[in-house]
């Protein structure tokens, strides 16, 4: 059999300590017997939050070039463990920084992009029998180092699989794969062996932390197949394709408890849908929420966002909007149910199904919003497990 | 006046808390302001150890790669937080890692040592009025990271003051400048505001622990004015340069304690020779303190060592020898004392003078060793602190 050419990445809970390093090093070597590797780690568990503690009265987020200066030491202390520990057991290893690895990236400090990497060091490393360990999250623009911003490992290990055109980017994780439900909120959940980018992404953006979605959305531009692994359990995880043959029709459910749902109708007027538009971005509301109608001379807008930060968002509106604004309400305690697949949208079974379910039994909607893979609506929390578990049972899931 | 070019470097305990960066931020703002600049700092405090100690399981030593791009994060993070210190200030500022300053190298991990400069970086950043904050003991020899071992930090200071030739390479310590002898001692002792390389490097070899002996004798070949200055009190320190003019016959008298001396005599024997050398080097016994004479068919051994490797080290004599070891003794409690001065050895009054004092004290000499600029004995522990005391007030030093 060829060997395959594998990225593997490894989140920081599966580097927290050494002991887990050393264990990871163990199925490092595993993988490594019958495939060509390049490693990326994240930095150790806490450990960027600890640099970013020590250097908080400084107030790095000021300093863009120095804050990347400070958190690349994370990943940079991962990859000199990890290639020890897989010395420690007999393995050629050999770490590398984001410069080292050629990991060229944008210039802007703290959100950079990576535009290009060269892979002749990785490919120096496969010549003398090495495993290439790279610091994920990093990279360098004309001699400064840069970080990629939140879930910049996984963009790093999907980058560098485009570059070496591996025949698969492996996330290893917590969890040993993607699920069709929250398990402790429906037990009958189970493990999906094989599903879409799009219905990833949706799951991705979702709350099921498992994958960063700029990861996955690189990942399917590139065509990159990702498999969602535990870095401790055995097994075959969740692989993530452009196949939509494989891929069920509903990939899963999802719930996010403690929204608020708030509406806002105020007097037509161009420079209010600027303003409050500013805000929501502002504030980080997830734009899949929002939802905005005409009402006579007036304009509803309605989103959802967390229930701690609502009274500060409304807050804000009234300033903004100021006279013009006619009315405004808020309802703690609601969860947003998604319904989530590939092709939903042009299943009108999925949306009639679901609808007459929660009719039958009398359950309210606040607000629902849809997208071509997504059929989401926020309903009391207190009524969320109950629907989860109930639709899961309805489309057949488990 | 001339703007003056100056290297500042700050070990360790100068950088240990977040406290301390900002407090050396604003003595380096008052420096900056009428000179040109580069500024070497350590990694903070113990982090070293810590970085260390988390790889303990691992084996470090044995990777030395690795153990160089642990290693290196320390001071990675100590020129980012000290680049955002002088920022806050309203500094420009500009962290450099060793090998974005270009600081090119050996390919000896562990122990590399400096063979070029390119200053281009640093000089880019003067042109923009930065202030270049560059991460000492590291380098980059074929893009991987390189460490210079012990006292590195200083190595890195004069190497960087040479190849910018720099008018000072100011090192700031704990202390305000270099002592006629330790005052805790001597109560009299005094600073000295001047002093030859030669003296100082027979200083930092005794046990004054400011200056690394190697920096010591880099600036020295080099010709580049050191000045050991204090981090947190203003003064003019001392400053360390060929010039001899200034520097006393004596400048000082150090005092190290629990010491052992160890005499040998066995058979003439060239095999036992490189034996016993092997043995003293491979135990860092101070060559300083070695003594070999031949006493008939019979060669005599003396040098002394630390209390705690002394019995390790009669036992591995005892054992390389083997029945050619006529006679082996060890004294412990022993304190050398030691009278430095450039050109003392060409000074019949020191040496009549000191011998003369202790003899008319009745003071029993075990070994004593001298060298062009130093004349050491080794004498009971007790008596070592009123010897200092004595020798200090007889040589005129306060």
């Amino acid at each position: 059999m060829d060997k395959r050419t594998l990225v593997l990445k490894f989140g920081g809970s599966s580097v927290a300590t050494v002991q887990k390093i050393v264990a990871i090093a163990e199925r490092i070597i595993t993988v490594a017997a019958n495939n060509r590797c390049v490693v990326v780690v994240s930095a150790m568990g806490d450990d960027t939050d600890i640099l970013l503690d020590s250097a908080s009265t400084l107030h790095p987020e000021r300093y863009p070039r120095e804050y990347d200066m400070l958190l690349a030491t994370g990943e940079q202390k991962t990859i000199a463990l990890l290639s020890m520990a897989l010395q420690e057991k007999g393995a050629l290893a050999r770490s590398l920084t984001g410069w080292q690895a050629r990991i060229k990236t944008t210039a802007q400090h703290r959100k950079a992009r990576i535009i290009d990497i060269d892979t002749k060091t990785i490919k120096d490393c496969w010549k003398r029998d090495e495993i290439p360990i790279i610091a994920g999250f990093q990279g360098i623009h004309a001699e400064n180092i840069t970080t990629l911003g939140r879930g910049g490992s996984d963009l790093t290990a999907v980058a560098l699989a485009a570059a070496i055109y591996a025949d698969e980017c492996q996330i290893f994780t917590d969890v040993d794969g993607i699920y069709s439900a929250d398990p402790r909120i429906v037990a009958e959940a189970v493990k999906i062996s094989e599903m879409n980018y799009i219905a990833m992404l949706e799951l991705a953006s979702l709350g099921a932390q498992v994958l960063h979605n700029r990861a996955v959305e690189l990942a399917c531009k590139m065509n990159i197949p990702l498999r969602v692994l535990s870095s401790f359990i055995e097994g075959d995880g969740t692989l993530v394709t452009h196949n939509i043959k494989n891929t069920p029709t509903i990939s899963g459910i999802t719930v996010e408890k403690q929204q608020n749902v708030i509406n806002v109708l105020y007097k037509q007027d161009s420079i209010h849908h600027h303003n409050c538009w500013k805000l929501l971005e502002e504030h980080n509301i997830s734009l899949s929420t929002v939802h905005w109608s005409r009402y006579q001379d007036s304009f509803l807008l309605s989103f959802a966002t967390s229930e701690n930060q609502a009274k500060q968002i409304i807050q804000a509106i009234e300033t903004t909007i100021g006279k013009d604004l006619e009315h405004i309400d808020s309802h703690r305690g609601q969860a947003r149910i998604s319904i989530v697949g590939v092709g939903i949208q042009s299943s009108e079974y999925v949306f009639s199904a679901a609808h007459h379910w929660l009719m039958n039994h009398d359950i309210p909607i606040l607000l629902s919003t849809s997208s071509e893979s997504r059929f989401s609506f926020h309903v009391n929390e207190k009524s969320a497990n109950f629907i989860a578990q109930e639709l899961h049972r309805l489309f057949h899931l488990q």
